[in-house]
C-alpha cells in the first residue's frame, strides 16, 4: 500500500470552510432565528439545556449544507431555513442522547449536557427536540421532506444501535464500520443536501446528485473525526481525545493498526479494545502503533475518496460559487484539524 | 370533604374492558400485525429489545382506542391499523425513556429494558421506535394526523421534563401535578382517539368530542395509576409498588396527604419527597397515612369526574355498541385494580 496521498489541491492554499461559510452567513442568520425561537418551552429546563449545547458553537455542518444546496438549486424561497433548523434539532437530539449512552464528559470543548443537567433530562430533552423537528417539518407541509427525513432517522438510530453492538468488538471489519458510519452520520448529511432539491423542483438526477454529495460528504467528516480522535497533530476536538478509545470504538484507525499490526500489537489492541488497558499510558501506546502503520493517515486517504466522490457528484451543476464552496467544504472535510 | 364516592353504576357489575376487547379483537390483530412487522431491523438488538417490552403484555390502551374510535366514527377503511400502531410505537419510546428516567427494574411484571440490555440500547431503541412512527404516519399520508402527532409528541416530551423538574419537590401543588400529567399521559390518549374522526371525515364537533374524550380518559387512567402505586388492595401492577414513593414523584396521592396531614406528617413527607426517608419501613409508614387521609380514594375520586367528563364527551354519538363499550372502559378506568 502506498503512502503517498494525492493531495485534492497539490499546491494551493489549505482548503477552508470560508467560503461555504460567506455564501451562507445571511441564510444561517434566518435558520438561527428559527432554532432559537423553537427550542423555547414553558417548562424552563428545556431550552436551558438545549441552549447549552446548541449555543456552544459546533459547525453547523448541517443546515448549512441545507442553505448552500438551495442556492446550488436556485431556489429562492424562504422554506429551507425552517427544515435547516429541523435537521440541526435531529443532530442535536442524536447528540444529546449519544452523550448519554458514552458517558461523554465533554462536548463542542464544553462539559457535557448529561453532565451538568443528568441524564434523564438529557434524554427527555433530546425527545423534545426531536418532536419540535418534526412539528417543524409538518408546518412546511411536504410529504416528501418528511419522507426523507424521517426515514434518515431511522436509519440514524439503527446505526446508532449498530455501533453500540460493535462497541468492543475487535473483530469488526472495515465493511461494518463503513455501514455503521453510513447510517449515523452520512444520512443525515444526505437529507440535508437533498432536501434542497425537492424545494427547489430540481429533476431527479440533481436530486440524486446532490443527496450523494451529502452521503458522499458526511462519511467523510465521519472517518476525519475519528482519525482526529487518535491525531496527535490535530487540535483540541472539543471531545475528550482517546475517547473512542477508552469506550472501545472500532473506528478504522484502530481497524487498520489491527490489521496491520503483529502478534503482540493485536493482543494489546485486543486487551485494549475489551476494555482491559484504557490508562492514559495504555492510550499514548495505541497512539504510538497507529502512528507506526501510519493508520490516522489512512484513514485521511479514505475520506479523501468520499470527499473526491461528493465533489464529483456535483460536477453536473454549473460552476458557480455555490458548487465552489461545496466543492471546497469537501476538501477541508479531508484535511480539517478540528 | 365527603367520603361517599357517587358509583358511575351503582347496582351493576364492576365496569370490564371485556366488551372494548371483543368490539376491537379483530382490529388488533392487524394492528398487532403491523407492530410486529415495523419492529423489525437487520440489526438484531433492535426487535430483540422492542420485543422484550411490546410481547411483554401490557393492555395496548392507545392503538385499542384509535380502532373503537373507528367504529364510533363509522370508519370502514384500514388507515387505522398503521395509526394506532404508530400511537404504540410513541408510546412504546417513551416507556423506554421512562425506564431509563426512572431506573426502574420492573415494567409489566418483568425486568425491565433497561436492566436487561442496558441503559444506551434503551435510550437508542426508544428513538428507532420513534422514528419509525414517524415513518408510519408518513406513509399513510395525511399532513393532519402528523400534525396531531408530532404536537402530541412534543408535549409528551415537554411533559416529561415538568415531571423530573418536579420531582423530590414536596410544594408540587394539584394544578402543576395536573398539569404534568395532562401533558405526559393525556396528550397520547387524545391523539389516539382524535385520528379516527380525522380518517372518518367526522365533523368538527365530533372530532373535538372524541379528542376529550380521549383527554378526560388519559387522565383518569393516570390518576389510578398513581393511586395504585400506593393501593394496598391494589393487585400487583407489574411496576415495583412504592417506586413513585422512592423516586419522590409528587403524585396525588402524596399531595393530598401532604395538605391534609398535620405537621409531624408533613415533616415525614418532607423528607421522604427529599429522600431521606425511602427505606421498606417508610413506605409502609406512606402507605398508613395515606390511608388515614383516603386519599388514594380521594385520587380515584378525581378520575371518577374525568371519566364522566369522558363518557359525557361522546354522548352526541349514536348509542351503539361502541359507545357503550368507550363509556364502559372510562368506568373501568376509575375501578380497576391493576
Amino acid at each position: 500500500m502506498s503512502a503517498n496521498v494525492v493531495p485534492l489541491r497539490p499546491s494551493g492554499p489549505e482548503p477552508t470552510l470560508q467560503p461555504l461559510l460567506s455564501l451562507t452567513a445571511q441564510g444561517m442568520n434566518a435558520v438561527n432565528s428559527v432554532i432559537l425561537e423553537r427550542m423555547q418551552s414553558e417548562i424552563p429546563l428545556i431550552p436551558a439545556l438545549a441552549g447549552h449545547l446548541i449555543s456552544g458553537g459546533g459547525k453547523r455542518m448541517r443546515p448549512m449544507l441545507t442553505v448552500i444546496g438551495a442556492q446550488l438549486c436556485g431556489y429562492h424561497g424562504n422554506r429551507h431555513h425552517k427544515l435547516a433548523a429541523a435537521v440541526e434539532f435531529i443532530h442535536t437530539a442524536t447528540l444529546l442522547h449519544d452523550d448519554v449512552v458514552d458517558k461523554s464528559d465533554l462536548r463542542r470543548g464544553k462539559t457535557s449536557a448529561n453532565i451538568v443537567f443528568g441524564n434523564p433530562a438529557t434524554v427527555l430533552v433530546g425527545d423534545f427536540l426531536f418532536s419540535r423537528a418534526f412539528e417543524l417539518m409538518v408546518e412546511d407541509g411536504s410529504l416528501r421532506v418528511l419522507k426523507i427525513l424521517s426515514s434518515a432517522s431511522a436509519i440514524i438510530a439503527e446505526g446508532e444501535v449498530d455501533q453500540l453492538t460493535a462497541q468492543r468488538q475487535i473483530e469488526t471489519s472495515e465493511e461494518r464500520y463503513q455501514s455503521i458510519i453510513g447510517a449515523k452520520t452520512a444520512a443525515l448529511f444526505a437529507a440535508a443536501t437533498r432536501i434542497p432539491a425537492v424545494l427547489g423542483e430540481c429533476s431527479e438526477s440533481e436530486e440524486r446528485a446532490l443527496e450523494e454529495y451529502g452521503r458522499n460528504l458526511g462519511i467523510a467528516f465521519q472517518l476525519v473525526d475519528d482519525a482526529i480522535d487518535y491525531d496527535s497533530n490535530a487540535q483540541e476536538s472539543g471531545k475528550d481525545k482517546g475517547d473512542d478509545f477508552r469506550e472501545g470504538k472500532m473506528t478504522l484507525p484502530v481497524i487498520l493498526a489491527y490489521a496491520r499490526g503483529n502478534e503482540e500489537e493485536r493482543t494489546f489492541w485486543r486487551d485494549a479494545i475489551a476494555g482491559f488497558r484504557v490508562e492514559d499510558e495504555d492510550l499514548a501506546h495505541a497512539v504510538k502503533l497507529i502512528n507506526r502503520h501510519d493508520t490516522v493517515r489512512a484513514t485521511r486517504d479514505r475520506a479523501h475518496y468520499f470527499a473526491q466522490r461528493a465533489i464529483d457528484a456535483i460536477a453536473g451543476f454549473p460552476a458557480n460559487e455555490a458548487r465552489a464552496a461545496m466543492a471546497e467544504a469537501a476538501e477541508f472535510s479531508v484535511t480539517r484539524r478540528y
